[in-house]
């Protein structure tokens, strides 16, 4: 089993050209997960631009990534200063697969906010939590290790909360730390909120923007992901990273659709 | 003065390639608004689409647009039954202004939501509000009609208050009603909600998702500002605009710039 970092990995094979090999345990029965392929897009576009982070990824899924060699092109839109822009897109047997508009910026590690909202409702303690792993056989539970908060999870027993919340913890099993790349992932790793609402079944996600809005602390990250509206077959879900620090490191929303809803 | 529909026309001039003339009233100082460059992104982006409504759209913001000629083009990424997906940009002097993702989608004005969660604290009533104009002399304030919570528009006197948060309603002048071009624009009208945080000078938006949720009501819209972290010359603006019923019909993020603070 290869490392978050291998497993995310592109090669430069010209210019705003990459070439990646997707790798099967990063998703579920279905698909190769959203939060994996965004880190191997902003991969990518870091390698092409002049700075570290990826600050802002917005990505329109259109089709089921598989397992196996993809390409991944970066069309450079705006270089600058403080940030820079490209249109990225991942392909698969020559047809896109997700495109991403990417802006890349530094962020400074040791910026110190000068406004920082209320935390949501904690994540309990790691051993009051679950480490429910999908019955599908996926490896996703293989490579990420998350341990989720009991009271997010009745969906699970067929007694979803009602509420639109799930809580968990979050880290790769093989120690890679917490970085930009990592907290793509974060941000698509949850189960869908929406389960906690009585949807049933896999929910595809249309398009997922997030931010990353500091440098995590190596560790654990505290993943909140909570919904606004359910309606017309459409459902919001956002998500917050926290790392140890108690700092906001990134924050998402997707829209996806819902297929069908047990009342 | 033209009214809205006008200012946002566009021209089909080939396969995915529009005209527009950008009107310089739906701007302030410094630039021509995002949200109305949104809507005239989206009007392409439906006009090349079977569907009705532009559900989703990530747009990357790279220079000012000026009043004028402007060219779009819609590059279709995926047609489905349900949505289909176009990378879209809008083009001056030959330089790319503003890139967009926009999924498109038929919204049932007549669908009930399965979830809805609660609404934020509701704007005061019309006669209560503030139709504070800018000192600059734009042409914002002639073409949208704003009533502003005095509660969130100490900034103005010099006393901000502290927290991140703006309240308006929010229509526009001409009697257009409220659709989903009118949502683009109402997702980007806000003054920064960071001037709240002691932030001075204009904040140019890098990025900027929003969603439209329902069909709204004609009539006024209440627009409700808030953001979670100023940090690193970042902040972020998340909007959700709810129509006369009581409905949530658009919801909106938005990463920018923030020049200079006063602490």
């Amino acid at each position: 089993m290869s490392g978050f970092g291998e497993a995310t990995a592109v090669a430069r094979v010209g210019d705003g050209r990459y070439e990646a090999v997707l790798d099967g345990d990063y998703g579920f029965a279905e698909a190769l997960n959203g939060g994996y392929l965004m880190a191997v897009l902003a991969r990518a576009a870091v390698d092409a631009s002049p700075h570290e982070h990826p600050v802002s990824t917005a990505t329109n899924f259109h089709r089921v990534a598989k397992p196996g060699p993809a390409q991944i092109v970066v069309d450079t839109r705006k270089q600058g200063r403080t940030a820079a822009s490209a249109f990225v897109t991942l392909v698969q047997d020559d047809r896109p697969i997700a495109d991403a508009l990417i802006t890349t910026g530094t962020l400074d590690a040791a910026a110190e906010p000068v406004y920082a909202g209320a935390a949501p409702a904690p994540v309990p303690p790691l051993e009051e939590c679950t480490d429910f792993r999908p019955p599908t056989g996926d490896g996703f539970a293989d490579v990420v290790d998350m341990r989720f908060d009991r009271r997010t999870m009745g969906w699970l027993d067929g007694q979803p909360s009602g509420n639109p919340e799930i809580r968990a913890w979050f880290r790769l099993r093989d120690g890679y730390p917490a970085d930009g790349f990592a907290l793509a992932l974060a941000v698509d790793a949850l189960p869908p909120v929406a389960l906690n609402l009585g949807a049933q079944g896999w929910a595809p996600t249309v398009e997922l923007t997030w931010h990353m809005r500091a440098v995590p602390e190596p560790g654990w990250l505290a993943v909140h992901g909570t919904g606004r509206l359910l309606a017309d077959g459409w459902f919001d879900e956002e998500v917050e990273v926290w790392d140890g620090a108690g700092r906001l490191v990134a924050q998402s929303r997707q829209i996806a659709r819902v297929p069908r809803t047990r009342s």
